[in-house]
């Protein structure tokens, strides 16, 4: 997989990403640790709530978003590492059993002034369920190296 | 703890958390399902890195909030049910060792015209270090119960 600098990321490329399942066995785990709500822990009690029924905390959607992200197509040369984040929704809960995807798309590209050896790249990320719905949808800022002179 | 209504999230109203510690274990193990970068895994590769030194994954910062803030005072009934964030950014690294709170402030309430049985409160989530640096910042939409006629 080769990595990616400033320059490789065109406004308008797109990435995919592998798939991934969540278990009830996961989402009741990661709650548990960090989002004990019972629509997140229980699925008796979770028929009574907001979302009718267990679903993943949005926050564990996130960090699989973030798995999907760092091991699928997009590589910047350094990591991925976010400055901050314009937009983070989740049209759509998920529920025991949806796989996973993302695709991401670049926004914008700009090299910094004060640090020519890096850049900002403006990325949308949409996370799908396997019935092609959004249930994650984020717009962020990442930090990105320049290709390096000579490289 | 008492639950609460739309009508109690007064505009400039603040809420507090307890403490929890970030151990240099736990930012492994968060890295290693979900955020598998060096400078997550190992505190000596991270030397090399952006961070200089080993940090947590923002997501894991994110979901730390998470806990903090549902078993803190901010306690809406029905539950803390975002629907979206207006930002997040991450202004410093977390890292092994840190001792994190968060303090959430309402910056807007308002009941829903179509539904007004529950509204929306705009919430600003700041997450703090040890030392009263800022490690986590967020504007977040929440979903909010109103409270029930004749309750």
């Amino acid at each position: 997989m080769t990595e990616l600098y400033l320059e490789d990321f065109l406004i308008g490329r797109t990435f995919g990403s592998d798939q991934l399942t969540m278990t009830e066995a996961d989402i009741i785990r990661f709650a548990e640790e960090f989002d004990p709500q019972p629509f997140h822990l229980d699925p008796d009690a979770a028929k009574a709530t907001f979302f009718r029924g267990l679903a993943a905390s949005g926050w564990h959607t996130a960090a699989m978003t973030m798995r999907l992200l760092v091991t699928g197509d997009f590589r910047p040369a350094g990591g991925v590492i976010g400055s901050g984040f314009d937009a983070l929704s989740w049209p759509r809960p998920v529920r025991p059993g949806d796989t996973l995807r993302v695709e991401s798309e670049v926004l914008e590209a700009r090299q910094s002034r004060s640090r020519p050896e890096q850049g900002i790249i403006k990325v949308r990320g949409t996370t799908f369920n396997q019935h092609d719905e959004a249930v994650q949808v984020f717009v962020g800022n990442l930090i990105v190296l320049a290709r390096p002179v000579g490289g």
